[in-house]
């Protein structure tokens, strides 16, 4: 049985833990699911990291919502670099969600934009685990997550 | 008994240690409480490190009050990329709390962002230790350390 | 016999991973590839480190697209930072082959750079692998990828 | 007996390491000093690193003198990252004193402020050493060094 | 016998390795040169962390020349950043002599500021192999590779 991490926030403004976990059961069986909650987007390299070492997950999903200031955006680098030395230590991918606040105009298209981006990075995380050859078939075709896909240049 | 670890620095221009230390013995027992203080944020890495390895800690607090210019930005973005790798290194978590001295408009107002920040950030360390379900009870809700709260998205 | 892997995404808007292995082809043999592909450029490094861990790859070509936007720049920034720090975990070579967005007047120009640039760093991991030497005759020499090389001062 | 190291560098236009052993050897006894010089900022992490490994030094003095230009800026990151680095393979404090060129009016000015902050971190990592009771009780007493304290809020 | 290496590129528009070798030989013996040549300065960490491992080198000269456009600036960065982490993994020093193309007004005199601070550099990478405590006598002198030096100041 595989393990799939989620590691979410209380600062984010949706629970994107809970729509990661709601859109892994309905991709398919065969794991079981790990979720813990970090108080913003700096704590989420620990905690991922725990999740592979105590919780010996073989994925995790890392879902954060940066505020829209420039620290903000600093945080969610400092984060984001954390995360990728997290795998590099363990040989395993997380999977980063971030939503910045300013991605979208008001608070209904923002959580709209979380929902759908939290979605299709948890279906990531799931084909990353279970079916890689499906990601090797989309190599090069534009994909985007939250937006819809720009495809293959012609 | 957990020991939780508290580092701050002679810069900060308000004893965020100490009042990190009354805000955790308001909160339970079952810890015991390890301090040290180091000249600035940039120092903060190793102090944490060291309460870790030397002391022993479960969890540390790192409290700073970066200054104003751009220089102390840069500062504090060396010390938190820092801090994370201390994290990953010993598998536990540093709550940072970091005030900015451009976040309030006076050192009145300054003075209490400071210490309503580190009281929250020091609940956050706790509920992590202590009880972590309580952070997923409010996972999405959007949590602010110091300001108000701006709830979950609508 | 020697295994060179190859990792894109399916952010990219064409397929650099195929474009990557006929020219790889086309240049000798002696070799075996390895292929997979990841969402974005930050899931680049974890998937290399893993080419080299699991498939015991000798060299690995890293392929991606970044956007165009400041929030893709840093993308791309966290990811080649990730990159190197796997090529110093396994005392191994990772040529990144990013072309960026907004490095082309329109689609055609960039398909045909993101095509020319990649063929030319498979070209540089296949004699580093095999024939160093080629790239020293090379020093100095202002070479580019994917662009007219500008040639050594005179 | 404890050692402190001392690495300074050729580009600083004073001989920060010499005032810095002047002051320690003001402060106190029970401990040897062991100092080397690198080119610039950038040599520092490895000079530290090599103090601690190869001179078993206790704690370390990081002195440089970045110029005033963008690129001098991030020189200066890049080695406080790497100071930071170093502290975290160690569990040992290196206390940076850096002087940017762009900080005081003009030469004298500039080259008070050199002797001033180095006369002030060597007694800060004296006290980190032998009495660093003494730091907590200077806790949040805004330190600063090479300029006047600006003291705690009110 | 010590071993000193040289990493280069074909990017540059000068032969810096070249040079290096011509300067090395010209400052003294007792010492063999191990010189790979890679595409770009990203490459360089993995080349001198190579250089380290598998030919022993005892310092090793990191030679580049990166263009004028902010992404150049970023790969010098990355590159800067990774060349102070294979430092500190090995315990040795890595000269860095980047010579940046918007640093001189036209090729003529890039050509001469990149030959002047690549033997200006190798010299101080022979002195910290040979004779450190020359540098030592240079503390706090200002000395600049490439350009006049500024001197101490008055």
């Amino acid at each position: 049985m595989k393990t799939i991490g989620i590691a979410d926030t209380t600062f984010a403004r949706i629970n994107m833990g809970a729509i990661a976990i709601d859109e892994l059961k309905k991709r398919g069986t065969g794991f079981r699911i790990e979720r813990v909650t970090v108080p913003g987007v700096k704590d989420l390299p620990a905690a991922c990291k725990r999740l592979f070492i105590e919780s010996e997950c073989d994925i995790v999903l890392a879902l954060g919502m940066p505020g829209a200031q420039e620290v903000d955006k600093l945080c969610a680098h400092e984060a984001s670099t954390g995360l990728i030395q997290v795998q590099l230590m363990v040989d395993r991918h997380v999977i980063e969600s971030f939503v910045h606040e300013d991605e979208a105009k008001d608070e209904k298209e923002l959580a709209k934009l979380a929902e759908s981006r939290t979605r299709e990075h948890a279906l990531n995380a799931y084909l990353l685990l279970f079916k890689p050859e499906e990601l090797t078939r989309l190599a090069g075709t534009g994909q985007r997550q939250g937006f819809k896909d720009v495809g293959p240049m012609r």
